[in-house]
Order: C-alpha cells, then sequence, then structure tokens
C-alpha cells in the first residue's frame, strides 16, 4: 500500500490515541450525542487525514469508524466510513494552518460564550496563567483572541472563508475558533498538543462564564 | 420458548446495553436514587419489551433485574421483576411512536426547566447545532419542541393522553416530553439513538439553564 | 468469636460495600479530604456498628480501616482504628430510628443550603417525582422535611438532643437531619436503602439551589 | 548511589501515588492542559524533592516524567526531565514551612476566587465543619486565611518574598497560597496530608463561589 494511499488499520497507536481521546471528551460532556470530530495527519504531499467518521458515538469509539481523506476532504475508499460533513474545516487547517492535529467539540461552556460574545466576532482571552498553555504563549500577560464565526451548514463556503483568513495571518485565528452555538476548533502539531489546547480552552470558557455569573 | 413469550436471559447483548447505559446514566447524575427506566422493543406482533424492574440501583443493574412486558405492560411470567409503574408510557411510545427503545431519565437540569415552562407546556430547542442530533433535523435553523405534561401518579390516563395525541400528530411530540417536576422521556428506533436523543436532550437543557444564569 | 465481640474482618461483603460507597462519594465530591463516616448494624442486642475509622480518605478506604462499635459509640478493641467523633449520632438513629445503616456526607450543596435555611430549622423538599425516592413516600404530591441544627463540637450534646427529638417522633427527623455548614446524615434499612436516600437528598439539594440561581 | 544524588526510579511508590494524584486532579478539572505541579521530599540535609517534569500531562504521568531536584530547585542529572520554572516555590516550602509534600492546582473556582479576592491580598475560610481537614484547626468556629499573591513570571522574586513572610510567621500562609488568576499552592508533612489540604481547599472555594451565586 502505497503512502498516498493509506488505511486506518495502518495508524494503530493514532486511532487508540483519538479512541482514548474520545472517551475522555465524552465523559466530560465536551462530545455527547455523536457530536464532535477528531484528526490527525499521517502524510504530507498529498495530503492525508485519519478523520473519526460521521455520527459515531465518541465515548465508545472503534477502530472501524475512522475513514482517511485527502486535501479536499474525500474519503480514498468508500468501503470506510463516511467522513463528517465538517471535514473540509480540517483539511483547511492542515493545509493552511500546518495543524498536525484538529480537534472539534461541543461544550456547554463554548455553546453559551460562543452565543453571547457572537456580535463582536471574538473572545479575548487574557491575563490568565492558563493561557500559557496555548504555543507561542510565555506569559499570562499576553492574550489568547478565539475568533468567532456565525454557524453556518454551507461547511465549504465557510472552509474558503477561514482559508482567506489564515492566508492573511488573522491574529484571531492563531489558536482556535468557536462557530456561534456549535463549537469550538483547536489544533496543533500534534494530537497530545491539540488536547493541550482544547483543555485550555475550556479551562478558560468556564472561568469566564462563572465569573460573571458569581459576582457576590 | 416461543418468541411470544421470551425471558430476559434471551438477550445478554440488550440487556448488556442498558447495564451500560444506567451505569453512565448514574454517574453522570441523571439516574440517581433508583430513579429511571430503560426499554428496547424485542418483539412486534405480539409486542414485547425488555424493561428494567421496580426499584433497582441504575449503576448497577444485573441480568436479573429486567422483566419482559407485554403491549399492555403486564408481565408474562411472575417470576420476573415487578415492572416499573410507568410501564406503560413504554408501551404507549412503542405501539404508537415506532419506537424501538425508550429511556427515561431524572437529571437535575430536566426537573428545573420542566418546572420554569411548565405553564407554557412545552420547550423549544432552537438554533444550536445539537439538535441535528435528533432524527430528522438537519438544520440548527430548525427546531425541536419538547411537550411538558404535569406529573402525575396515574400514569394510565397519562398514558391515554399520551396515545391521543401520538395518534393526533402533535408536533411537541415527535422528539421527547418532560413531566414537570419529575423528568424526561426520549426515544429511538434502537438503544443507541434512544442515547444520542437523551445526550442531546440533557446537552441543551445545561444550555438553556446555563445561558440565563449566567449573563455579565 | 461471640456475637457480641466481631472484628470488621468477619463482615467482608459488607467493608467491600462500605468501600464502593466510599469511591462512589469521594468522586461525586461528597466525601472530599477525608470527610463523612458509614456505618452499618451487625448486631442489635446488643447493638455493634461496623463503622469507618477516623481521619481516613474515603475514596481508598481499606479494611484495616474499620472499627466495631458498641451502643454508646466505644470500640471493643482498642487495636482497631479510632472511630469517628460523630459515632454517637451513629450509634443513636441506630437505636432510636431503627437505622440499619447510616451515611454522613459533605457536599457543597448540603453546606450552601443548610447555611441559608439555617434559621428555619428545616428544609422542606415537596413537589418533586424524586421525593418517592424516600421509604415511605408514595406521591411527589407528599414532603420531605430534612430538619436542619447548628453545627457543634460537643457530638454528645447533639446525640442526646436528637435522641429527644427522635423519641418525640419529630415530623422533621424521619428521613434526615443536616448540620448546617457541616453535612447530611440519613439513614436506612441497609447500605442499599440509605446510599438512595442520600442520592434522592443530594439531587434534591441541587434542584433546590439551581432553581433559584438560573431564574431567567 | 548516594542518598544525596537519588533518581526517581529510586522510589516508586511516591511516583505512583504522584502518579495516582495526577490522575484524580486531571480527572475533577483541577489539572488540565498540563498544568500544575507536584513534589515530595526524598531527603533532608541535604535537601533532595521528587517533582513532576516540565509540560507532562497531569492526567497519565510516567515515572519517566519526574525529576530530582536539589534545595535551590536545580536538577541534579541534565538526563532528567526538565523542573517546573515554579520549583523554587516547592523548595522554599519544603525548606521555611516543612512542608514534606507540595501539590499545586489550576481550578476554575481557585482561578474565579483568587481574582475577586485578589485586592484582599487573603480568602479567609471560617464557620465550615471542612475546615477541620486542616492540620491544627479543631473546630469550625476557627479560621483558616489563605493568602492571594499576585501572578508573576518571576518566580525567583516570589520566592524571596514567600521566604521572608514564612520566615516572620505570616498568619496567612500557614495552610496554603493562591497565586491570583493563577492557582493554589498547599502542602503537608506527606502526600496524603498535602492531598487533604488540596480537597479541603477546593471544596470550600466552591462553596464560598456558590453561596454568593444562588442567593434565592
Amino acid at each position: 500500500m502505497s503512502s498516498a494511499s493509506p488505511h486506518p488499520n495502518d495508524y494503530p497507536e493514532l486511532t487508540a490515541e483519538l479512541m482514548a481521546t474520545g472517551r475522555d471528551f465524552h465523559t466530560r460532556g465536551w462530545s455527547l450525542a455523536t457530536s464532535s470530530n477528531y484528526s490527525v495527519v499521517v502524510h504530507r504531499d498529498p495530503l492525508r487525514l485519519l478523520l473519526t467518521g460521521s455520527g459515531f458515538d465518541k465515548g465508545r469509539l472503534t477502530p472501524a469508524q475512522f475513514v482517511i481523506v485527502d486535501g479536499d476532504g474525500k474519503r480514498l475508499d468508500d468501503a470506510q466510513p463516511k467522513p463528517s460533513a465538517e471535514t473540509r474545516l480540517h483539511t483547511v487547517l492542515a493545509n493552511i494552518a500546518g495543524a498536525g492535529s484538529v480537534l472539534h467539540t461541543h461544550s456547554v461552556w463554548a455553546t453559551v460564550l460562543s452565543e453571547r460574545h457572537a456580535s463582536a466576532g471574538v473572545l479575548e482571552l487574557a491575563g490568565y496563567e492558563m493561557i500559557k498553555a496555548f504555543t507561542g504563549i510565555t506569559t499570562h500577560e499576553d492574550r489568547v483572541r478565539i475568533a468567532i464565526v456565525p454557524n453556518t451548514q454551507d461547511i465549504e463556503a465557510l472552509a474558503l472563508q477561514l482559508e482567506g483568513r489564515l492566508r492573511a495571518g488573522d491574529p484571531n485565528l492563531r489558536h482556535g475558533f468557536l462557530m456561534a452555538g456549535h463549537g469550538l476548533y483547536t489544533w496543533g502539531k500534534d494530537i497530545p498538543e491539540a488536547r493541550r489546547h482544547i483543555e485550555a480552552c475550556e479551562f478558560l470558557f468556564e472561568v469566564y462564564a462563572r465569573k460573571y455569573s458569581t459576582i457576590s
């Protein structure tokens, strides 16, 4: 099998790592009701991603529920599961943002905050030690800006819009973005870095939501 | 043993799946204190349901704690556990709504929201990506309407009322209903679909409860 | 070994059940920081209780961390761990309320509500299906009244006060009581019934706390 | 190998205990996104600490992710992982406060409360039974005062400031301190005592945050 036409079974460690990620995120309530999708780059030139198939329970993923897609988000083998409708967001992030792994989750806090700040188009996280968990941030005095885009079912249009903003070096797209009323996309050079970014975002979302709801 | 007189032991995979469902829901706090009941259709014509018996800890279900009931909600064998007092709601949903599995849970958010919206008789979930987890919903711009009925100990009367509304195609009864101060009923063609609906409802209930409690 | 002088090792199933209870309650945050104590009656006439020793992590209890006490709350064998300072509350409940098992927990919601309602001396739980989890309650239209007493380090005085109220049939002491800023005591005929009561109380405490904090 | 130049592999039980601590704290959300660091004293005169290395996922620590440091917080062997940037806080607490184990966590409630009370420079915990979990506190009528210091990236300056306050017997530094917008440091004579202090702090932080957000 050539490297340009790989099969999920070729990557038992990466599928196991994404399965463990799914169990953890499902337990935490970030990937309920078959929501979310996770990917990891397994080849560059041409680009190949190992991705969760569409519609599976993320708390109980099996190796047969993964699919390999190309740089356009198309599966190479129709015998593999159907890729998520949002696959093109993964390939844009892998292609343009240089992501080695992309994790997309649906948490309660991300949903609540993405709606509340939707009109601003950005959620700024600043002043907390936890922002140092984002690659490239070395002090709590720095700031992390998470873009918020309207939710849409036209993923192709969103992918093109994000591609343009990423190519232009949009500072609000360095670490992740929220789709309003939908969920969070973050990424990293590998699965552990992408997980660290998800955990940091979710922690900070909860801090921001609670700090305004619990003032004495 | 004829298919019209089955025994819980005939369905080891389905009992195992409902036991796993109970462990997960108990851990999440949706089935505490022996509350909740779960069923799956094991035969049609005549209708037979595999159902959790009354009064058992849902976090530690055993195969001996299940019972087979007929289309009227009566157990076929008195040596099996007593069925839940709410069994007739399961049989109505299997008979009229075509449910293959019915899951009933008692969560904190369902209890709080069912009381708050009781006078409206419905809770409308709209504008969130998570509503796509409900079968038949394909865009976040659609809406899911969950009927709210008053709590009652007269389950037979409630079963008849629901039967009438379901036969009339009540649009608020397509996905589930809440009993005020009591809990949630949802269903699906099989256990995984019913679980997906429970998880989507609980996620959205928490979003609705929190979005109004955390406005800055 | 006579039945009047038993040893924790004589009751491997009961110690295992209390150890599992501790792991669950610690995970839920109801028994953090070595707080809480649990007991089960192992003999009547004379009364003997199997009880958690003082100061142990309830999430990691071992068989050697249990002690047998008599009807006055004194250990029979000084080689066994020191009983909790609150042991006399367990023996009063076993003696006067007829408890077969007593569970005491420290949850956040119990702490918050016990303070808020302390001046009323009682927290009334009514109108929720979950109150049917309390033995003797058959409809949600009934009510469960949980006494609230001030916290004290004089456990002997509190034990005598509770003994008097229980002998007088105080209706606020049928299901459990709260010590303000401290925690919850409930009981049952055996460990499963006491667990059911703890879970029902904690569920309802959270409902009461959240229903007033999340009104839109 | 002399006792002054030990290796993490010399302490399999202590590394296992800190690994289990990490799994528990990560599950609870107190050590997400590779945040937190944990240590235990393995030798005095000269001082040697077994410490978590920098940048590892605390939910999945391995024995190879620990490092031995000396009394100045320097690793003895460059083949071992890089120690945390905050190592000097651990050595000051071991040297001056007599800590046998130091645990540092990043929880949502600690972050929210540390900001809210930052200008006071202290958070006072009083009137709750749970304060008895702190060593030396024997009644709920006592009080525990947790110092709050501004967050900083100049750890050496903070270490010197804490050293001075500890030597002067500052009553706000008997049990732990918060770094504003950052997290909690507590300690104990050994790992179990330090864990008890972390759990007691986190419980009380949640009580304080919720009591003001849920008033009816």
